[in-house]
Order: C-alpha cells, then sequence, then structure tokens
C-alpha cells in the first residue's frame, strides 16, 4: 500500500484515508502503520488552510487556485472539513460538483473527510490524511472549512498559512463570521472582484489593508496581506498565490514554518492528553447525568465552579 | 466575618480574600464556606477587565477612572493580576505607589491578586475574590492585566466588559499585544491624548474606530467603541465611562450580559474539570518525566502526537 501511494496511486490513497477514518480498532491499528510508513515521505508541502462564510465563494475560488497550481507544475490536495456534520454534507457535495474540472485532473485530488466525533477526532483524522497526501506527492494541501463554530480555530493549528475569503459589501460579509478568525488570518482574500463589484472589492481591499496595519503583526512580524480575486476572470489567483509564498518564505527564512509546526505537534499532543483524560472520565457508570446535573447547577450559580469541579473529581478519584 | 465584609469593613475583606489565596486545606475550608456565604450578596456590579502592555498607563488610568467613579458615589474595587509572578511582583507593588489618590480613598479597594500557580488557580482567586468585593458592596470591579501572556484570555473569562488601553504612534502601540486581544476588547481607550499626543491620539482613535466596522461585531451587535483619554487632565474619562454603560444596558437590554455570567461559569467548570484531572494524571509516579520525554519525540516527529497520548494514557488507565 505505501509503495502505490508513494507513486501517486489515488486509488490506494483513497482508501489508506478511508483507514484512517475508520472507527475499527483493526482498520485503525493498520492505518497507524501506514501512517508511520509515509512519515519520513510527509511534510513538504504548503498546508493552506482557507476559510469564509458559505457564500464566500470557496471551492469556485479553490477550483481557479487549484487549476492555476497546476499549471504552475504542481499537485494540489484538496480536504473540505466541517466538524458540524449535518451542514458539511450538503457543502461537500456541493463542492464535489462545484469543482467539476479539478475533480476530474489527474493533478489533483480531492476529498471531504469525514466529519462528526470530537474535534481532536476530526484533527487527528485530517493531520493523518494530510500526511498520506504528502507521501503521495501532492505539494500543495488546501484545507477547507466554514468560518463558523470552532472548525477554523483547529484548522489553524493543522496548517502553515491560513487563508481567510471575504466579500466585499459593508459590513455584511461580516454575518457569521467569529470574532478571532481576522486575527488568525496569515491573508486576506475579497473575492468575486468582477464585473459590478470589482471597484467595492478594491475599495474593500485598501480598507482592510489600513485596517490590519493598526492590528499586531503575526509571527515574524508578518502583517495579514490583502487581495482581490474573482474566481470567474481568474484575476487576483496568481497575485494571492504569491503572498502566500511570500509568507512561507518569509517563515521558513526565520526558522518559524518548523517552528509553527512544532508548536503544533505539542499543541495536539496536549489536547489529545486532554480529550482522552476526559473521555475516560465521562465514560464512569452515571458521569455523564452527574456532570449534566451539575451544569445546570453551576449555571443557576447554586455551586461555585471550582467547587463542582473539585466535588465531581475528588468523589470518583483518589 | 459575614457580617463584617457586608458593612463595608475593608480590613475584614482583605483577611477573607488572604483566607481564599491561602493553600491550607483549612483555609481553603473557610473561604469556601465564606464564598458560600457571599454568594447570595454579589453579582451586582460591572466587572471591568482592563488590559494593555506596560507603559500604556494602566495605573494612572484606572485612578482617574476610580476617583470619577467616586465623584459619581460608586464605590470601585481594584484587582491587579498578572500569572507570570516576577513581573508582576514590580508591576503590582508599582500600581500600589502610582494609585495614590485611590488607595488612601476610603470608597476604593485596591488588591494585588496572589500570582503564579495554574491559571485555572489564578482565576479562581480572582473569581472569588470578585465575589467578596462585591458583597462587600463595591458596585465596580475593576481588573487589571498585563496584555502578554495568557492572563488577559483569562480575564475576558471573567468580566462583564473587556477594555484594552493603547497608545497612538504608527505601529509601535502594537508592540507585545498579542494577536487575538484586539477582538477580545468591547472597547479601545487611546490613553495619553494630551500635549503633543492629543492629535496623534486624535488620529489613531478615528483610525481605529474606521478599522473596527471592518471586524465582525460582538455579542448582541456590539461594534467595540473607541475613545481617547488623558489621565492627567481627566478628558475622556467621564466618556469611557459612558462607553462602558452603554456597553452594559446593550447587553442587559438583550439579557446578554446575564447569558455572558453563565457562559462563563460553565467555561470555569469545564476548563477546572480539565485541569484537576490533567494535575491528577500528571501526579502518577514517573508521569512528568514520561510526557516530557513524549513531548521530545513528539516536537521531534518521531511519534504521532495522537499516538504519544493515546499510548501514554492507556498505558497508566484502565
Amino acid at each position: 500500500m505505501l509503495s502505490a501511494i508513494r507513486s501517486g496511486d489515488r486509488v490506494a490513497l483513497g482508501r489508506a484515508i478511508t483507514l484512517v477514518e475508520s472507527t475499527r480498532p483493526d482498520h485503525q491499528e493498520q492505518a497507524q502503520q501506514l501512517i508511520e510508513a509515509c512519515l519520513p515521505y510527509s511534510g513538504n508541502s504548503i498546508r493552506l488552510g482557507i476559510t469564509g462564510v458559505p457564500g464566500v465563494g470557496k471551492s469556485t475560488f479553490i477550483e481557479a487556485l487549484g487549476l492555476h497550481l497546476i499549471d504552475l507544475g504542481k499537485k494540489p490536495a484538496v480536504l473540505a472539513i466541517d466538524p458540524s456534520s449535518s451542514i458539511s454534507k450538503g457543502s461537500i457535495l456541493g463542492d464535489k460538483t462545484r469543482m467539476n474540472q479539478l475533480s476530474v485532473n489527474q493533478h489533483a485530488f480531492i476529498r471531504p473527510t469525514a466529519s462528526g466525533g470530537s474535534l481532536g477526532g476530526v484533527a487527528r483524522r485530517t493531520r493523518e490524511t494530510i500526511i498520506l497526501c504528502e507521501a503521495a506527492g501532492f505539494d500543495v494541501v488546501l484545507i477547507e472549512t466554514v468560518g463558523v463554530g470552532q472548525s477554523e480555530t483547529m484548522v489553524s493549528q493543522l496548517v502553515d498559512v491560513f487563508l481567510l475569503l471575504m466579500l466585499s459589501g459593508a459590513g455584511d460579509e461580516l454575518q457569521g463570521i467569529k470574532r478571532g478568525i481576522m486575527e488568525m488570518a496569515d491573508a486576506l482574500v475579497i473575492n468575486k472582484a468582477d464585473g459590478d463589484n470589482l471597484k467595492p472589492a478594491q475599495r474593500a481591499a485598501i480598507e482592510y489593508k489600513n485596517a490590519l496595519h493598526l492590528f499586531p503583526a503575526a509571527a515574524g512580524g508578518w502583517v495579514p496581506q490583502v487581495s482581490t480575486c474573482s474566481s470567474t476572470t481568474g484575476d487576483g489567483i496568481a497575485e494571492t498565490w504569491q503572498v502566500i509564498l511570500d509568507h512561507q518564505s518569509t517563515m521558513s527564512e526565520q526558522g518559524l514554518k518548523e517552528a509553527r509546526r512544532k508548536d503544533q505537534s505539542l499543541f495536539w499532543f496536549r489536547q489529545n492528553m486532554n480529550e482522552v483524560l476526559l473521555e475516560q472520565f465521562r465514560a464512569m457508570p452515571g458521569m455523564a447525568d452527574e456532570i449534566s446535573a451539575l451544569e445546570t447547577q453551576v449555571a443557576n450559580q447554586s455551586i461555585s465552579p471550582y467547587r463542582a469541579a473539585y466535588q465531581l473529581i475528588h468523589q470518583h478519584l483518589k
């Protein structure tokens, strides 16, 4: 299976991802062995996170960027994740349909990741899928997520560079974007900058450019860049890719690309340790009910949150 | 002790806070009883978080705001927290010295909270201190923290309204401010808006005002407000207080003040549950060493973060 993946066999890659996603213990064991075999061949990609609210045009943008990357001789893989499963099914089907050129291109690979489960679980599967894609020779891994809920916080901990897609139109584009996302972004892209929308998009780009200078810079002194683009005309796609390359070389020069990945690994180690401990604790008989009863009391202010937690744990663990 | 606190006796309040801060089990038991006795008399204050980098003038601002509140017939309590203990000792001593009018005013109460320990521990002590201050009749609790590290994330989970102090001066004022803080703020205050600094401060305020409209609004559609102020001349102090009142009435009208506090209680319940579980796990013999060995391997990429966490836990817990 490793050699099939290494040769770029997309069917083998798909099967390997299915193994990673399976909850069957024997599959999990096989998946872990495969991941470890792939690890030495992984890491040589740009891991690019892309977020934005529904309707911002993520899939058409990814299709346009993906085709541009193929023109440059690159091999893009697209992973779509969305831990809020019901929305996800719709949007992922939509993606597959909308990325109709990219999905049939032999140099690209598109895969929705299985949604549902804990955030740590989704993150683990996505991270392992990235490793498989890299081992299969994909050198740009695009990870798409919806800019709502917690998924984009998770994705920002999985990628080298994080891109926020927006639309022009005073205020409207902010509907649904969570606070905090803007400050996670390494680059903003004002999408649908064409036709009647071109001027407003350019104006919005200038406004954001000015605004972002007033905000703290990211690691390495990087000030988030703003570009406009149109997935229809293709304008701005090359420039947006250049912004990503600039970001990556700024990071690499300062050793920050590797540092970010190390921090992310440690983050997931701790996160997962917490999550598994909590899961085991919650799995004790009657515990789920007890926790939700205490949550009610905490919300009602009839017990302090600290005392509630302390009592609960000391009652059940020595 | 409850009746002494309820009568506004500041010496009794100080002693009660010392109990809360003590790690002795018998003190902790007394403290918990006292907190529970105070709970019915708590909650009736505006809990105001104030952050900003060292040098921004937090203590002079708090002194000016505190004296203004006293003029309005209010009773302010000031808690200074800084989990990074070594810096804290300096800044807290500094605060006590700099707030020389407020610290001797009989309507005010100033208390540095004991630093050090886990974030959850500092949060618990701060939260319990807030309850004690409220029971003692203080109706505005100002919680000061340095805008570096993780303390301001914690403070934002303890307060009703979160204020970020800044200076004018293109870019310089951002030195040391962590990304993400700006988007936590309910209001920005450009401090030291006097003398030669007045015009630049006013210009900065306009720029931030424009910029913040481009960012997602906070809960209840609240767009963070920007004011300028001078702790020396007193200009803008009343206006800044008005911004806080506006924020609070916007929140209260929509039931969001109570909702925010409930969410915060649940946040601390879960946070504390996680923290205590992790502490107990870490306290197993040899565990700290084993964890740090695994962290090295995870950082080196010789083991996946998920496998490392999974192995560790399943080796030690059934």
